[in-house]
């Protein structure tokens, strides 16, 4: 099957005189979790994962993965013609040096530019210039081809009232003209779903766990435009959007829109915004790269978003208590698998008001296949919990009044030395960035080694960040701050919220993670500048069981005794009398 | 005197149709420190600090000076109609700013090029372009004027053996050739005084305390010209150099050298090479702008020099004991002021084996004047030293063995409580720092945070890097690592050399330093990638009398305990016994 819809791709690569064509991962809006309708990748290759590319050329079909999914691919190819190219081990190029390598002087490489950010594209045009390999992006061949391609997803959105959010978009349309003005701007596109949905302060359900309506916006100095199909969209949405003025259009229409804009100038996101759109726009647009300017702001939570946050952190602990007195009762008797862990804390987060969902598949990984960190069980192949070890679970919750993402790691048994010792260094690590005091004006890259310090003194590491930002009921990762080794420019600021999660990962044996939420708040002023820390507003207990006390500070082990006060304070009064009982032992000082 | 020099450059600007005249700080080799030839800024305005930009336009002269020197430049400009911008000051313009605030659309600025590195010029360019604002960089309007204008120094030039330096000039060519080959560039200019003597294993004393030889490098691939005042080599280094195939030219033949390059590429780097050079060059000639070869090679010492270096850093350290013990001894007799504790120094280190000198003008700081950072006391303005508070003293030494930078703030008499505290902080910083343990490829950006955070932690921190580069035999400031809240982007590597010199800094009150030298080594390889830690190499006791204990780690104190234990063995055995006992006394462990 695979091979035959590849056979059908190099026939209208020969019809459309194509020599090369790319099928990336993405969608037009350039989303982390793309909707079904643009799975073409999936489609073309059988493989499941998030990221990866295909190349066809006349005679090979190559996909191109990350260290993630490399056996992964392996094994969703077998059978096909398709060769999987792991990046990241060496030698193997990556897709855009194998074409380089495989292309001759003349010859054309095609793509969908709809679904192509311009800078993915600007890429590829200087590494194909020296070659003179020529690029046309005007065909989506699988969508000729692919017969029974679902729908663009069409369900209903909702508002969020400013009770929530606290801000309305009217204000949010102002403060944003405001930086364009800044800027030198006169008209901002918005391709990402996660921006418009705040913007415009509308939710959808398109993508799976992640609160977004598939659109586009367009503002300008005199108009705020909102591309989506009216057909979800709610009466009173409706009405209320109109009347804060916003300019309902079929999620089509934008590219006319563009093709008509009369603007001085733009400010787009080459990330995220395709060549297709951008290529619309009239040359005399000025272009304006830079991040988006809702990015930045939405990264940023006003009070009201932070007093409901923390509303909602304290919903989400209750139902995370709830979940470990079943685990602790539930383990000895048999009765967990990696599977159900996910049901059972998709009820128990059902039953919190509020509540949307999940804000992602949770990870439930026993054992070694905690190792993995992209872990996910499945229907054929998942692990029972057993007496022994650790199971790591990494969940959240989508609320009207916040997302949450959290990870524990339970000891379920006997545990072995080196199992102790690699949980208790994870608590050093995420007690050391969670006690991290630092100077206004300081990124997430300059205090990432806070948190690895406690592994690198004894020669250990986790290949990924330290943390991630996480949206107000929008989606579980967003940028653009983030804690890690790979650099990023975006300095902390004040009511940023952002997670801890170190962990050590050894194949074959166990993965731990110990992940709370921060937030950025005031440290103090002094004559040496303003200062800023962490205040963490997850709230669940962490397993004492598995501590070596004796290799924790005494700072450090203050840390976890006052955080399990919190935790105690915060939670007990909305549990019942033998849920209570419980968080009082899980919480005891060490 | 100045008024008029700044007339008579304005009737050169007349005559030339300028209507700006810049000039800045700097040498054709974009030196740290300048020799006298090249100090037309001072000559035009008085003002003798390290770095600053005066502009001339038709009715103004103004002097652009950064926080280091705003008190000291409105003193020296005193009474002449400069007017002093201290940048840094809110709504303070930088020079650039100020000329395309002050200019109209097709006047003409100018300045030597000779001077003006290709980035600095490229910045004016873009800046000045919206206005149509010109620029003519063919003027050295105070070398027209200046009438008893210091001649280029021309000072004896010396030959580095390798059996110091431990590699030959023809294997350090042969490697830069192979760095161009990668590059696809066969040819490389080296303006930059270090790296020429670097490559051709020569060193010179044409700039104080700094081991240079005015003169211009020039490497293809078949032949490496040293363009250099013949005068100043003598007739066995000539032989020598001629021998491994060295082209020696005059020092101004590297223009018409330029001129004729037949070469394909040029390397050079934007930040050292001047736009007049470049521009000599003929236009076929592709430029490649990139950090320079020699600087990133000569950072990373090798055997030989690090072997020597360690010898250096001992003959250092017996300097640096026999002068506590002078301090302490003269203290309470009222023998020391700031400014006989620099002489009594340079004796000392001129007492050790291969001592060339000093590596820098002493700073020598009592009491509140160490608050400032780059404080020098003079014959007209010193302090004597009384049995209070605290006495910085940071200094170093050329050695043929090598390059120190050592500081040390010694207690000499009664301290206050916050005195210690603050003392007791830096030392946390410093062994915070001393102690790191990191994983290979990450850069001193991303590990300064180490040496800040006892600091933060109180609300404290200090305005400047916490390390920079020591070159070997060398400049006692080297790229193009540093360790710093300033984002570099050079991975530390095993080889390097970096120093580690934290402090606090209280106007009015105190100034703390503590500085060593680390060097970069190998910690291990685990199954998480290659480990590097730092090896401390400067051997002086720290002096401990002022050292909180109570709010030091377990692992803090045992870091100085050994340090001290190493630095009594490593220079013990040098000492008399009387020094050998006070030695005893200030490594005790506390």
């Amino acid at each position: 099957m695979i091979n035959n819809r590849i056979d059908l791709i190099r026939k209208k690569m020969l019809e459309n005189k194509l020599d090369f064509y790319i099928i990336p991962s993405f969608d037009p809006h350039q989303s982390e979790y793309v909707a079904c309708h643009w799975k073409t990748r999936e489609w073309a290759s059988g493989f499941t994962g998030s990221a990866g590319t295909i190349v066809i050329s006349k005679n090979e079909a190559c996909l191109f993965v990350d260290g993630r999914y490399h056996v992964q691919a392996d094994n969703q190819v077998k059978g096909t013609e398709i060769k999987v190219f792991k990046e990241g081990l060496v030698g193997v190029l990556n897709y855009m040096d194998w074409i380089e390598e495989n292309a001759s002087s003349g010859e054309i490489v095609g793509f969908d530019g709809k679904v192509f950010s311009y800078k993915a594209y600007s890429d590829l045009l200087n590494k194909f210039e020296i070659k003179n390999i020529n690029i046309n992006y005007n065909f989506d061949l699988p969508g000729e081809i692919w017969e029974d391609r679902p729908e663009i997803p069409s369900e209903t959105v909702m508002e969020l009232s400013a009770e929530y959010c606290g801000k309305t978009r009217i204000q949010k349309i102002d403060e944003i003209r405001a930086e364009m003005k800044k800027a030198g701007a006169d008209s901002y596109i918005v391709p990402n779903l996660d921006d418009i949905a705040w913007i415009f302060n509308i939710r959808g359900k398109d993508i799976p766990n992640c609160p977004f309506a598939i659109s586009y916006g367009l503002i300008t100095m005199d108009s705020a435009k909102l591309f989506i199909s009216k057909n979800k969209i709610p009466e009173m949405v409706s009405k209320s959007l109109k009347e804060d003025g916003i300019d309902i259009r079929e999620y089509d229409e934008i590219y006319e829109e563009l093709k008509k804009l009369s603007a001085k100038s733009l400010i787009f996101d080459p990330s995220f915004t395709s060549i297709f759109l951008l290529d619309l726009i009239d040359e005399k647009v000025k272009r304006i790269p830079q991040g988006f300017i809702a990015t930045k702001m939405k990264a940023v939570k006003n009070s009201t978003e932070i007093t409901n946050l923390k509303k909602c952190q304290i919903k989400d602990g209750i139902a995370m208590v709830k979940f470990l007195k079943w685990i602790d009762e539930s383990v000895p008797e048999n009765q967990v698998t990696e599977l159900n862990v996910s049901d059972k804390l998709k009820d128990l987060r059902g039953d919190q008001e509020l509540n949307q969902g999940v804000s992602f598949s949770t990870i439930a990984a026993y054992g070694p296949n905690a190792a993995m960190m992209h872990y996910s069980a499945s229907k054929d192949n998942f692990k029972e919990v057993k007496e022994k070890g650790f199971l790591l679970v990494d969940s959240g919750g989508q609320y009207l009044d916040g997302t949450t993402d959290i990870t524990r790691t339970i000891s379920v048994g006997e545990l072995t030395e080196e199992e102790k010792l690699d949980y208790t260094l994870t608590l050093k690590s995420h007690i050391n960035l969670a006690m991290a005091r630092f100077l206004k004006g300081v990124t997430g890259y300059y205090i990432d080694i806070l948190a690895r310090k406690p592994m690198w003194d004894r020669g250990m590491d986790y290949k990924c960040g330290t943390g991630h930002g996480v949206g107000f009921f929008l989606s579980v990762h967003e940028g653009p701050q983030s804690i890690s080794y790979r650099k990023n420019d975006t300095v902390l600021e004040k009511g940023m919220v952002i997670t801890n999660e170190p962990g050590v990962y050894k194949a074959g044996k166990h993965g731990i993670r110990t992940e709370n939420t921060l937030l950025v708040v005031e440290d103090r002023t002094t004559e040496f500048g303003e200062f800023l820390k962490f205040e963490t507003i997850s709230y669940c207990p962490i397993d004492t069981r598995p501590v070596l006390k004796e290799i924790m500070t005494e700072e450090e082990i203050k840390w976890l005794n006052d955080y399990h006060k919190t935790v105690f304070e915060k939670l007990s009064e909305k549990l019942d009398k033998e849920e209570t009982e419980f968080l009082r032992i899980k919480t005891m000082e060490i």
